[in-house]
């Protein structure tokens, strides 16, 4: 749960980023970046901004800005039936740093770990490093979670549609729609 | 045609469109940009830089470059069948300015024209003006030109699967794949 005067600080912060990675947002897109809490009220060490530039029912862009040490909690998007494949997704790197974790063998000194005292809904230790210009894809059906580096990280999204929704979280604590309060 | 050196020349042109919007692309990504010109060898006038960051059975991303003045000719990019949809393109505007014509009512005193001398290949003339941070998303099946402000335009794509060589341009003497010769 956040407060409006955060959701929109923390607007101000995800718009400074943006500036910082020259990456131009149109006026009326300003109000329309969700602030993503995950539910913990700890927007800093867990959440995400989100600017959807377009999102239809079969394609999507978003623009992502991170703070300093900011994670995006482990979740994969689910295949429905054998028709309806979970959403695919690529991350590019525009700006700062980003760590993406994914299956596969642990990452030895890994450069972030989970939030602390989150550390249960954190299962997978491939951490693959991206910075500007470098970018992943991520197949339908596979467990993830990001963090940003020291100076935080804009990302930018490709992706078949995007139905937040349905994400499935490993911690099941965790609300996808952020609750806001006067 | 275009010459190995042309394609060299031109994708140097590119880099320095992709450094003056800020944007980061990969040491292995710079041979990959490509230059196409419509079978005309005359890139300046009608052509497009095109850097495809990620293109699946499912959805694209790519980042396109213009030279100021330049012109990506009319085209569509056609249905198969009702189970099939063409691809569907969300332009959006990073840097300098794209004019983008589509079919509608006629705009007058238009900003752009036809390359001239190719005329008879256009037949849309509802212009729409992109400047940084605007957008525009095209449905398939839509017949669509677009050319670069007097500084050029770098443009983002956001779509559906890319199938370039089903593109349908207005122009039948077009080609779409480049020939380049040493």
């Amino acid at each position: 749960m956040l407060t409006e005067m955060e959701v929109a600080r923390y607007r101000k912060k995800a718009l400074q980023l943006y500036a910082e990675a020259n990456i131009v947002i149109a006026e009326e897109e300003k109000q329309k970046i969700e602030i993503a809490d995950f539910g913990f009220g700890k927007f800093g060490a867990v959440g995400l901004s989100v600017l959807i530039y377009v999102n239809t029912k079969r394609c999507c862009a978003k623009e992502l800005a991170m703070l300093p040490g900011q994670t995006c909690p482990e979740h994969l998007h689910p295949s429905l039936s054998k028709t309806k494949p979970g959403k695919e997704e690529t991350f590019r790197c525009r700006w700062g740093k980003v760590y993406l974790h994914v299956p596969g063998p642990e990452t030895k000194n890994p450069k972030t770990l989970p939030p602390s005292g989150f550390e249960a809904g954190y299962t997978v230790w491939r951490e693959i490093e991206l910075k500007p210009g470098e970018q992943y894809t991520l197949t339908p059906d596979t467990l993830h979670w990001f963090q940003a580096g020291p100076d935080g990280a804009v990302v930018s999204e490709f992706s078949t549609s995007s139905t937040d929704e349905q994400d499935v979280f490993t911690d099941p604590a965790i609300v996808r729609a952020t609750r806001i309060t006067k």
